[in-house]
């Protein structure tokens, strides 16, 4: 490329080292979090002006592709604005139905124990990404000193010194809690499970987000409990149109979403939407069951607030725990559980008495040590820069038809494939190449995202990428026979 | 008393020896597993022949008073035969019902949190008997060494390393279990739970011994079930006529007992009741559902079996932890379910995903160091001994018309009061005098028991005795009163 004269050449070029550095990108040379040269590099090896450079990155900032960080230079955006459409928002089965994906959820999760597949399937954190040793040297160092405090049955509504950490973050997300507002559980799907108990008898109705993560399903079906599958965006979540409209048409028990980064979709149900879904649902005094699980890992500058933080009349009933962000292993999660308190606290008493004492103490330390933070802005970084990395390779290696989701948070994406592409036909040849994947089957109850799979980016690695070439490869082959 | 010469007057004289030694048993002077005076200090004090005060020590050894221990002398037996007589078996309401004492049970619950009461009422062990220290030790080596493996889901049916164990203790039951054959849980009562959940639905009918924990009744208030309640012997356990009889006449979907030590009855089915009730229930392809949490605190010399060690059909679900004899809250317990293994995996994944996997760890190695066997047999005296106490202090303090159950193993008593005696009446009044105890009501679906109380015998202490004796002045009050 040789430097020029004139104005109108001078905008072209600009544009042609803009489009020469977004091929970079797009190729892989440059990978999301990578720098990229600085002006003075490129105007050197390009030969052109500082300045030509300088409108060259201007423009690509522009178009999401990278931005600057003051004092670092330029660097590779990790939230790729990427070249494949999203799905568009889901439309399911109008009619409540009987949760029944019970077979192939347990096949899925077994695959998950198998050490010798490379996992994109289950949505599990990487262990290099959690504080582990940390967390392990305080639960050890609390069993050495706790004596008999460390081995009582801790009845609902459970520890008291986690209930305050808790209490306290809730701050960041909009809510004004207090220790004795929340019940500790061993898990967010606990928590979550006490809530449809304490709210649902068997034969009733929730409305749910889909498609939404299959474990709530299962915990539906196990419990009797009919879905009513709701619209809902990649980027929105719960369509509140859909929502009014199905609760004006059917009986419905109770609403269940994954208000950030719904898992599998990613969407993030913007806080004012969030305001009109309480409300909604309260004019109608229909509880809000809310998972918050991924809320802490979100790539933006700023915590989502959560459905919650709306609540008047103690209808929402915020479900949370520590297992992606920090200890999986420890079963340690949390409810505040509104109105509803007292059934909650009681079924959990009937279910299994109390939650561990020593890993909720360990997980109250770190909390009350400011570990947490400074843990937390290390894996947000990191997750983003994952899932930048999956997309791209998704982008890369799929066939043309594909489309996936710009996830806001979380480590997971919905990938929808060319239409004749059977997910569950994916998955066990997947499994052959030593690669599982999560059918999208298995987020609805009606088994309706046949041609969808969900990946998981956060063990993202040299050996993923190959698996993702070797699924793309798989998917092209499926997609002919289709 | 005076030697004195003559067969017939020596006979009478060893009797007094003996009516004199009695009685300082009885008024606590010599208490269970104390040493009483040697043949020879007794022979010199009293000034009789050491022929005669080894006659009156065969006398008591034959009524049940004291036990010779080779080269220690004579004791005091932990297992006393009481003066009282011990409660009839139950005669509980004969149609099935829905179960519903759950407000009164929570309040029980919260009042075993203050440490201002003298804890009569909570079935809960006594810390002093639990090998916290060695296991919170175990804990921490784990917690330091384990790295990543210490932190991840362990997904049903979890931790292996503490399977093999269990499996291996298996044999002393009577049973054959393989590792595969198990699932491991957050304590009996879940698993329990998950049995009721992975053989009923909710109005289904379940037969039950009576009285019997709460805990159970609460989960199957929970639940939706109803409990058909069995007269129960307390000593035999569950009436394997009235059972029959029962099973022809109403439609029951499982059968739930606590085979050793009945929670509250001190009840152990025989071991050959336990085969004839398996082979009732095979015969009509009825599931039992076996609660064996107390099964190692026995008092006699030898294990009794399990039910489980005589299915041929796969039809008994196994359930226990390690939460009465050694950790209670480390949440660590399991399950033998038969054929319904792959619904109990599945309603524990729904549940709560994974049992918390280091304490889960902590326990299996304890086990496997052989410390575990050690411990045994250092809390079955202890509890025998403290279950004896509290039995003579039934015996001395409360009114005529006491009636108390003679358990064989764990640590509680179930005292029947006098007929005009409300026993929730008297823990309002115990409360207040700063003494917890529970109340007969929640022991049975129809709260019939009111007036019986279940005491538990693991703190035994002055303090404790002190309490027993103004219960005793306020069954008194109440029975004047009635």
């Amino acid at each position: 490329m040789q430097s020029s004269q004139g104005g109108a050449q001078r905008r072209h070029l600009y544009e042609q080292v803009a489009d020469h550095i977004a091929r970079l990108i797009e190729q892989g040379t440059f990978r999301p979090g990578d720098r990229i040269p600085s002006v003075r590099q490129l105007s050197r090896q390009q030969q052109v002006s500082v300045s030509t450079v300088l409108q060259a990155y201007f423009l690509l900032e522009d178009r999401g592709l990278i931005e600057a960080r003051p004092q670092s230079g330029y660097f590779v955006r990790t939230r790729l604005a990427t070249a494949l459409p999203e799905p568009d928002i889901s439309s399911p089965e109008p009619d409540p139905t009987r949760v029944s994906v019970r077979e192939l959820v347990m096949m899925v999760l077994h695959d998950t124990l198998n050490p010798n597949l490379i996992q994109l399937g289950a949505a599990v954190p990487n262990p290099e990404l959690l504080p582990t040793d940390r967390l392990n040297r305080i639960l050890a160092s609390l069993a050495r000193r706790s004596g008999d405090q460390g081995n009582l049955y801790d009845i609902p509504p459970g520890c008291e010194a986690l209930r305050v950490q808790i209490a306290r973050r809730a701050v960041a997300s909009g809510c004004s809690l207090a220790p004795a507002d929340l019940v500790t559980t061993a898990g967010c799907i606990e928590a979550v499970d006490l809530c449809l108990r304490a709210t649902c008898r068997p034969g009733d109705t929730v409305a749910i987000e889909s498609p939404i993560y299959f474990g709530i399903l299962q915990s539906m079906e196990a419990l009797g409990l009919r879905a009513l599958e709701i619209p809902t965006h990649p980027r929105d979540g719960i369509s509140l149109e859909a929502l009014g409209f199905a609760i004006e048409h059917t009986p419905v028990r109770a609403c269940l979403v994954i208000s950030n980064f719904n898992n599998p979709l990613g969407s993030c149900i913007p806080d004012e939407h969030k305001k009109e879904l309480v409300g909604l649902l309260a004019r109608h005094d229909i509880p809000l069951i809310e998972s918050d699980i991924l809320g802490e890992i979100y790539f933006s500058e700023q915590r989502p607030s959560v459905a919650k933080a709306y609540d008047r009349k103690g209808l929402v009933m915020l479900c949370s725990s520590f297992s992606k962000d920090m200890a999986p292993g420890y079963r340690v999660g949390w409810v505040a559980p509104g109105r509803f308190k007292a059934s909650v606290e009681w079924l959990k008493y009937t279910s299994n008495v109390a939650t561990a004492i020593l890993p909720q103490l360990a997980v109250a330390q770190f909390l009350d040590s400011g570990g947490y933070d400074h843990h937390l802005r290390r894996i947000r970084r990191a997750y983003a820069r994952n899932v930048a990395l999956m997309s791209q390779a998704v982008m890369r290696f799929f066939p043309a038809g594909t489309r996936v989701t710009r996830p806001g948070g979380g480590f997971v994406l919905w990938v929808q494939l060319p239409d004749s592409v059977d997910s569950l036909e994916l998955y066990k040849l997947a499994l052959k190449s030593g690669v599982t994947l999560t059918p999208g089957h298995i987020f609805s109850a009606t088994q309706q995202y046949r041609n969808f799979i969900r990946l998981n980016a956060a063990y993202w690695s040299d050996a993923a990428e190959g698996a993702m070439q070797r699924l793309g490869e798989l998917i092209l082959e499926l997609a002919h026979q289709g």
